[in-house]
């Protein structure tokens, strides 16, 4: 299969926004072709990650919509759902179209549009991303989920309530450099100790927002990249893997095992260590599954994962940041578009792009997207250079 | 990249079911590994065509539920949506992840479960496939928006309420054999013309019914093929094409650019005429969406698909049938099952196994899939012979 580049990357600043979901995605594929200096023409195929249009908007069908909006010409759209990381498999479907032959130039764009729904609906709406039968049916919402899983690694492995705000502190740090974020401004470790609970141990801090946005990324065959811009970006690999969506099939509910599967095929078919990534960002839906991430991802053995913010090495500044962006918690997550803006931040800090929050010496990165309670997970690599 | 075969069907009765939409899902996929004789062990990917399982069932996410209860591993999971194209397009995918070498062994599903919504809230549900904006949000429904396209139909060239009840009558016909089908029971001319008008001039028997059901497909390798079944059946082409879902878009609404384009780069890429083609499974959800299909894909010149049905050249018997399961009309349209269906039957009547409504020397067979009115549209060609 042909390497894959990234030649352009387009974002919506995340938050309330008041235009449709179409338009909102359309913002976002614009911004990717100008980025690359291509014309919707030369667009061959379009995927689209989204979640939950239908029930958040009303509009169902929704990747032909955008891709008319946009300006592309009648070439396949596909929208491609995994809940949370819809994004990233919408990413994944177009790296296989280009690596395949099947495509040269493929636009991905990730949409979310959920502020208009209220919180209410918005729970129900998001529950339905785990197991119906078992789970979301009976009242588990995902800060339920989630909580089930903090109370667990805190068992297992002693992780504490100030190791969870640690990881806040450190996003909204992140996203305080980060124009786009949905929340832009630090918090306090104090603060986050003391917010309302919303399902404990998780208090409001350790739950990423309900947000609006869309990003986008255009792809293109490598020995294409070069004539597009002079620092595109290469994916060094694409990986995806699944389990069960029901906390109750799975043996430990602290370790994902679609993350553990998605990470060692990234690593295997990139052939690096987790030691080489420079910056990551991974899916911290709630403060805890950062932590889970970095463990099953492999940068921290099982239960060491606290460390990472507690200890400064995931922020920016220390060994590995992590989530410079602001992550799903401070930048925002709207849901679709999530796996998408994880590539456009990786992109921007291996370009040299992010200003005040650029990590020194940024060459190779990977983005972690996790789909309900650890059903689908994608893994990309990604390296500075055509 | 590679040739791909199909070396195993599965698909589930239509009509009213009790199951779940996961267990439905899991039942299809089961049936074409069993035909196929190939363990869940061996699958490598899994795509699902889906378009609303949210809204009919509260369950979105739906791919790796269904992967879990057929007994798959962890492997990639992907929900691939396009409004009732949703099963063409996860078909074509699978086909892409095995053209392109990423899998050998590709299984490909497609389910919906509808008629536990309730008629009203099913027909909201479906509207969300047309423009939002434009057309749901304002009540249009489907059959209201094919009505205006048979009406321009009939204004551009002559076809009348007659020539859309032979489609339902010959499709009617062919659904009597099919033990699978929803509907199995032949109506007349003269029934299909009194029936009640649900949008002027579409009455019932011109619109295809509200059903549940699941479909499956064993993609491999053509190179593997010969191991696992000694019939495969060889994919020739794979095309898709898309276009604006909003009718004020469209120059013409008797003619769908998507179908026009996907069927021209299908019989392109398969060196073939479509006077070649045996047999044909077209998108049926409204009689006049046969006649349409016809002219579009190349079969009939544009305003003389009436005749396929009215002269008996697309009956069972006559030079090309088309819809021999009973088409969407008869057999059922469980949105998301409805492409894969397709080429279920395609298979069937390729190997010979299609019983009392085999088309004798059946060689090459297309399948044409679309979503909403017209943005979506998936054709593939399969011919006999690993």
């Amino acid at each position: 299969m042909r390497s894959v580049s990234i030649a352009g990357i387009g974002i919506t600043s995340f938050g309330v926004r008041t235009e449709s979901v179409v338009r909102l995605g359309a913002e976002a594929c614009r911004a990717a072709m100008e980025d690359a200096g291509v014309g919707p023409e030369r667009v061959e195929a379009f995927f689209l990650g989204n979640f939950a249009s239908q029930a958040f908007t009303g509009q169902n069908h929704l990747a032909p919509s955008v891709a008319h909006a946009a300006g592309l010409g009648p070439v396949p759209c596909t929208r491609v759902e995994g809940a949370c990381a819809s994004g990233g498999l919408a990413v994944r479907q177009g790296v296989l179209a280009v690596a395949s032959g099947a495509a040269d130039i493929v636009l991905v764009a990730g949409v979310e549009k959920m502020t208009s729904a209220g919180s209410e609906r918005t729970a129900e709406i998001l529950a339905a991303a785990g197991d119906f039968e078992c789970e979301a049916s009976l009242g588990a919402t995902f800060p339920a989920l989630f909580a089930l899983i903090s109370r667990r690694h805190m068992h297992e492995y002693g992780t504490t309530p100030e190791d969870l705000a640690d990881v806040a502190v450190k996003n909204h740090a992140h996203g305080h450099f980060n124009p786009d974020a949905h929340f832009q401004k630090e918090i306090t470790k104090e603060e986050a100790l003391s917010a309302r609970e919303v399902a404990t141990p998780l208090r409001l801090f350790d739950c990423a927002p309900i947000s609006d946005g869309a990003a986008a990324v255009l792809l293109c065959a490598s020995e294409l990249a070069a004539d597009l811009r002079p620092d595109p970006v290469r994916l060094l690999a694409s990986a995806q893997a699944s389990d069960s969506p029901a906390l109750a099939d799975k043996g430990d509910i602290t370790r994902f095992r679609a993350t553990v599967r998605a990470a060692e095929e990234a690593f295997q078919s990139a052939g690096i260590q987790p030691e080489e990534i420079d910056l990551a960002e991974v899916h911290d839906c709630f403060t805890i599954a950062e932590i889970l991430a970095l463990e099953d991802i492999g940068f921290y053995r099982k239960g060491e994962g606290a460390r990472g913010a507690s200890e400064g090495e995931t922020a920016l500044g220390g060994a590995m940041p992590v989530n410079t962006s602001g992550g799903l918690k401070a930048k925002g997550h709207p849901v679709g578009a999530t796996g998408v803006a994880q590539i456009c931040e990786l992109v921007r800090q291996l370009r040299g792009e992010a200003g005040p929050r650029q990590v020194r010496g940024a060459e190779v990165g990977l983005a972690h997207n996790l789909g309900g309670s650890g059903a689908t997970c994608a893994v990309h690599i990604l390296a500075a250079g055509g």
